[in-house]
């Protein structure tokens, strides 16, 4: 059956691959029993990720899997998908963007070296940062008990994402996020620190995010806080 | 003249009790030396705090202060101030909170103890925690430019604010924030992860903040981006 998602009151969430056999990964399992403290027979729900869920009880062997008690609810994808890229900085809090974002209900997350970004990864590190910021994306999806696990994408540049009319840079004094006459903005590109340069700024929109002077992860949790706000229309923009 | 806040171009924000003979405090002037590495006549802004700002150049020498370099610019209060008021939680990170409301632009922010709150201060440790948040709320306004420092209010309750037309409880399945109809909103109080009690809800509005379920943390910091843009006239509720 369609449905919305999970409100919280029936029990944590975790996500499992299979929701008609379900079995939770270690690691959950132990946080359901050894953080949260649950019990043999509490609620739960699960997820699998791409817009399905159930209602559930836990089993404290982590042998059986938890025991089905409901039916399988399918949630819509938003029509409208958005995205945040924020640029990396020096002694930035990568992690808490992404648990932020994830949270928030942004579709799409993607960690950005911008020219100023004054961070550099290597392969290795590229990879190594990727998978982190993935499994915290997933517990993030589980504590706010989303249905969709929103997609971390690879380190990219600028370039590989600020085209198309529905994208813009947050930047002092652009637009109004959602200004009418430009049309709807879905996709905001945080920048470093440093600001863009003038050659990733030129001939792109740009998108104010307030008044006050933010700090590179604030701009992007705000922008995330705004974008959804926008795409589910529980705002929309002052004409 | 009257104005608005600095954007951050004319170097570095710090505050000073005197915009007229300003003296920087020894930890501004540490932290503008030798974190900033500003040299001898860079340029930064200095606000005393309640509305007032002026270029100036920075002076290596501690004793003899920035030299002001401008105008003093006047920059008004917001006419309909906005409060975010956060229940503190075990484990949580109400110093993260403070920051991100400060940049935000949030006027008046005030810790909560919630029936369900968990963490309970005594008064020695109530007193320490203001002058931490403040200290906190302090760094963030240089940081984010802000010309008014925000007011952060002594450990209160609910019922200390929870009572007038423009105050809400945030909710779960609330009305969404500035709905139109019910009258704006200026005040919105985020409650502990254990949730309000019925006598908290009992008789007072609610909005929700998105179709996820937000740690306490996120709540606040999005209930803060919301009301700076609804006060601020960048967004409106959708009718």
């Amino acid at each position: 059956m369609s449905g919305t998602a999970p409100d919280g009151r029936g029990g944590p969430h975790a996500f499992v691959a299979d929701l008609t056999a379900p079995l939770l990964d270690e690691a959950d399992h132990h946080h359901l029993a050894r953080v949260l403290r649950l019990r043999d027979g509490d609620a739960m729900t699960l997820g699998d990720g791409r817009g399905a869920w159930r209602s559930a009880r836990f089993r404290l062997d982590p042998g059986m899997g938890p025991e089905a008690a409901g039916e399988v609810v399918e949630v819509a994808a938003p029509e409208r998908p958005v995205t945040v890229a924020f640029s990396l900085i020096k002694g930035g809090r990568p992690e808490l963007v992404v648990q932020k974002l994830t949270e928030l209900g942004v579709d799409q997350i993607l960690p950005l070296a911008a020219e100023r970004s004054v961070v550099r990864w290597d392969d290795t590190k590229a990879v190594a940062n990727l998978g982190r910021f993935r499994r915290v994306a997933r517990e993030a999806a589980m504590q706010s008990r989303r249905v969709h696990l929103p997609e971390v994408l690879a380190l990219g540049e600028p370039a590989d994402v600020a085209d198309g009319p529905a994208v813009a840079l947050a930047e002092s004094g652009g637009e109004p996020l959602g200004a009418p006459g430009a049309g709807p903005v879905d996709v905001v590109l945080v920048g470093p620190e440093g600001g863009w340069t003038d050659d990733e700024l030129a001939g792109r929109r740009t998108v104010g995010l307030g008044s006050t002077v933010l700090r590179a992860e604030t701009a992007a949790i705000a922008a995330g806080t705004l974008l959804v706000a926008l795409r589910d229309g529980r705002l929309t923009a002052q004409s």
